[in-house]
């Protein structure tokens, strides 16, 4: 059977360039989020509703990763916040090395937080640490109840999950508690937020949490 | 910067095996199809639809690919088709191997249609021949508009493109006609099928088409 699993020397290779960065954004004192989905989960939708209501308060930076297209860096910079895009050319996940490339894009001193979003896929990301403080995983209501037991990595490994477009939950066959138990199952000590980024159902709350989060 | 791209060697090794699948389905006289979407586009669901209204004109045969559990072959199952699973252990697509040691599984020569579903990623299972004739691409509506051209290899690549749940589309902001404009400058000979599985709307098509092209 051809290798197909990532092979052990380039995730070490990573991790050693992923300690690097967490050194760095240690050193500047920024606090860093890596958020992982399925494409159209809602992260770019995530991301200008958050920065909205966080940007009065905190200076943020982003790193968009994308396969293709500078699209969503043009979103995230309309909400006024440093954007940077990483366009992969074909691969399917952001590793520590690309960060590292375009961090000095950024004045990390002057930032209270750096999010990366990451490149849309629930398996390949999860692999590879980028010297994140933590992944938040995005599920949205539509991707159905079963995804967290079919893709668990991600569900284990994320601080938090946050369960996006919930204002469908009348038009869909999903189980938002089955989510939710699967999920606690695999990571107890989880943060879940429910959430509507096109009603604004949820997002205080998540607000909320990240600016503590991101001051503590 | 790490190897982050599927190395040659192994997508060479690839291609020899899935040739030889190919030889085997033509052989067989069996079409095969490959059905790739991001998690949650409703592969499973489509297949469920598919089959109960194909069923009494065609023997079809499925394999399901997913990285953990064993849910979808057995929905798929339920429907009196053989349904074999490959749980691929992490890894982020089907290849030509997993495909080749699960073929004895099914008496191909009594087939007339075997339809894969890969794991639910967008990216990785395009770089992977199976032996199959034809990509199916399955996209649904809440997944967004940009899909396509964020992920352009899969809306290339796919001879036929299924645009799932437009039942949602009174209550998100999607754009069905720039999918289609996408997807049509991408591949100008792409079959696109708009349908809801939920609601049974367009699967008519869908299925008459499913049909003429396996005899074809």
């Amino acid at each position: 059977m051809p290798e197909i699993e990532v092979s052990r020397p380039i995730l070490e290779a990573n991790q050693r360039i992923a300690q690097g960065n967490r050194r760095k954004f240690q050193e500047a004192g920024v606090k860093v989020l890596n958020l992982i989905s399925s494409p159209g989960a809602g992260k770019t939708t995530l991301l200008e509703q958050t920065l909205s209501r966080v940007a009065a308060e905190l200076a943020v930076g982003v790193v968009e990763g994308d396969i293709q297209t500078t699209e969503d860096a043009q979103r995230v910079a309309a909400c006024g916040v440093r954007a940077v895009q990483i366009e992969t050319k074909g691969a399917c996940h952001l590793d520590g090395q690309m960060i590292s490339q375009v961090l000095a894009a950024f004045e990390l001193d002057k930032l209270d937080l750096l999010i990366v979003e990451n490149v849309g896929n629930l398996v390949c990301p999860v692999e590879f640490d980028l010297g994140e403080d933590m992944k938040v995983a995005v599920l949205s209501v539509t991707e159905g109840d079963d995804k967290p037991s079919k893709y668990p990595q991600l569900f284990q490994e994320a601080g938090v999950l946050i369960v996006n477009k919930i204002d469908l939950l009348p038009y869909i066959d999903c189980d938002l508690e089955r989510i939710h138990q699967t999920c606690r199952r695999l990571n107890p000590s989880q943060k879940i937020f429910d959430l509507s980024c096109r009603s604004g159902e949820g997002l205080e709350d998540w607000v909320a949490w990240l600016k503590a989060w991101t001051r503590s």
